[in-house]
């Protein structure tokens, strides 16, 4: 059989399991989870040593350290994914919610109520702890996933997979709300962006590379982000102390991530007296500077001259583009070319210019005077997340339990008919 | 200039124009509006020969009878466009608006904030007043709005975007939030379906062939809905002549529209009295049933037998597929296998079965004891929509004002940061 007829038969399955999960309780949801906590603490030796098997074949193949660290499972890893499960459990059951019921002139009511997607596809990349983590999420959210993983990852997932089957069964739902592309068939990805009819969305985590592949060939909805290119506004006025412990923690604390500061915008008034305070601040966390012409010679040493490129740039790295700009109109027009609706944050204390800002700031989270590394769902209150969506539709931001699942009218009547 | 840069261009604009857009205040959107149905009552005889032209044209390429009735603008026509301006004045500014403002336990104050969805691309067929019903409801929200109609209706349309952008310039608001494809080109389609950095959100509207192409060409979201496939079912123990009224109306009262009644599933003990009665009833109404065999005997003259593609098939006419169950779970499994998600009632007397059938049945409105013709953003309380969307994601149901835009996350802090 071909790749994109096993794909099709695959998400036939998913589709029949989504029924029945929809129609789960929470508590069959959670005894789930709770089976799968206890089989991830129980049941780890054959994971790890799919998981070496896997390290193996990338060390023969070359893989560069970054990516075989990403590639490895521990016990400590595991011991995450077990708590991660019973955190879930924790958070309340967004199915069957109706948000509000509120009566028609006819004597209808009619509300919404919260139902699962429907069946989620789950593309991603090396990290096979995505398997447990995304799968966890989608299901409690009464869908069923398919996940399609990395090659490199295909026999810790398919170990990790069997895990979640297994949860499954002996909690009485569908094994089948959770299945594992067991290929690294390229084809397979090409296949599964065909099936709209039977697949609701899908959601790719990894590089641009993936994200965009998917995006240009997928035919249903993709839930996404391409990159966090995170800007902080220092206001004319500004409480320079406090803007200073912001950008450090925006930039410093985690590089790495999407909702780090990527670059500083200075309002001209602040510029003689913030820019040396902060270049200093920055140089002693280990800050590179590129700086726009009036910028550069007041943050000294450390501080280059930036390319037109770096802005609009993730650097992903201890790198900060710096610009002077004369109004909060010109710092807008220059986040609304360059950002990528990721995180955008004011620092100031003129309450007017707070509220504009918060209004006209194109992005998934817009903050007054706290640091861009909260656009994060647990930061925000929604429990674990499985992304962040930077483009406005269905979501926009950390996406939780509730992002994963839609609202249907409901619409209780008593024999009214239309006129 | 080729096509696909022209769009380009008219994509750029679209951009610009919509930051004027989001950051407007209600009142001068309102202004707007109400400048608009002033010139749609002042200046029709513009209008109206330009409609002239294009029926000329149209009875010249031979188009049918139902295809030029769309096509055709009259006065009365035009006096409901102005009455949609002044009905959209008075529904609430959705942009702005924070729907919830919690702390933290570090003091952030965390809410959601309705923002504009940004640039909408309306994709149309024949009947121009779209031009008009469409661009005010995704104006009054905040977006810029492409809009591509049929080219039939391309003079029609280019003289109702002419009244737009007077309205527009007159209310200090940019010309180019509203912008019509000036040609006919079919390429203008496809170049439109690749603009994903410029266009937020495409929605097709006319018929599934239309629909079919933009989804499948399209590389951002799409609001859409191909068909609607309703569904009845007639509960054992149903109150008999409630649901004669309830299915009578579904089905009769406007056959030709997507929420009309398409098939009736009846349980088999309310089939011996309510077939025959329905049967009747729908004889009356000058309705042609097609049974299956155990229902086709008991529904008398003018019902015949169903063929396997008349279940799922919409109609679209004075025609009934009925078929009997054994039970709810037959019920929903047909619905399931036929239902296009679009609308889906149950008629009963028994409480438990209503809140299974709310909770199981898949689709964007489900309802109880009522006319599957109440899904419709009118009769559920939204005031004015722009279609309704059978896909889970974004939005299910019809989509009203509220639904054209989006919330981010708004954060106040006092100086937080992350540890």
């Amino acid at each position: 059989m071909s790749v994109a007829a096993d794909m099709e038969v695959m998400a036939r399955k998913a589709k029949e399991a989504s029924r029945a999960m929809a129609a789960a309780s929470g508590a069959a949801k959670d005894a789930f989870l709770a089976r799968l906590a206890e089989l991830l603490e129980t049941r780890r030796e054959g994971v790890l040593a799919a998981n070496a098997a896997d390290l193996e074949k990338a060390r023969a193949a070359g893989l560069d350290a970054p990516r075989l660290d990403r590639l490895t499972l521990t016990p400590a890893v595991m011991d995450g994914m077990a708590k991660a499960c019973r955190e879930i459990i924790a958070l309340p059951d967004p199915v069957g919610a109706i948000e509000s019921m509120r009566p028609r002139p006819n004597g209808l009511l009619v509300g919404r109520m919260r139902v699962p997607l429907g069946v989620i596809c789950m593309i991603y990349e090396s990290r096979p702890n995505v398997t447990i983590d995304a799968a966890i999420l989608c299901l409690k959210a009464g869908n069923a996933v398919i996940l399609k993983g990395g090659s490199e990852a295909l026999a810790s997932n398919l170990a990790l997979a069997g895990l979640l089957r297994e949860a499954l069964e002996t909690s009485d739902l569908p094994a089948d709300a959770a299945q594992l592309v067991p290929t690294a068939d390229r084809a397979a990805v090409a296949a599964l962006c065909k099936l709209d009819e039977l697949i609701d969305v899908m959601i790719p985590r990894g590089g641009e590379g993936l994200i965009r592949a998917v995006v240009s060939q997928a035919t249903m909805p993709v839930l996404k982000h391409y990159k966090g290119v995170c800007h902080a506004y220092i206001d004319s006025g500004a409480d320079e102390a406090r803007a200073e412990t912001i950008v450090v923690n925006a930039k410093a604390q985690r590089p790495g991530v999407c909702n780090a500061l990527e670059c500083l915008l200075v309002h001209a008034d602040a510029a003689p007296t913030f820019l040396p305070r902060i270049g200093d601040a920055l140089r002693r966390a280990g800050v590179t500077m590129r700086a726009c012409p009036r910028a550069q010679p007041l943050l000294g040493e450390g501080a280059g001259p930036a390319a037109p490129e770096d802005f609009g740039h993730e650097f992903h790295d201890l790198i900060l583009a710096v610009k002077v700009v004369d109004s909060l109109n010109e710092a807008l027009t220059h986040i609304h070319r360059y950002g990528s609706g990721h995180t955008e944050v004011i620092l100031t204390e003129n309450h007017d210019r707070a509220m504009d800002f918060l209004r006209r700031a194109d992005a998934s989270m817009v903050g007054v005077n706290c640091s861009t590394r909260f656009n994060d769902g647990g930061e925000l209150g929604l429990g674990a997340e499985i992304g962040i969506s930077t483009s406005k539709l269905h979501s926009y931001g950390p996406m939780g339990l509730v992002e994963l699942t839609s609202a249907k009218f409901v619409v209780l009547g008593q024999g009214q008919v239309r006129g």
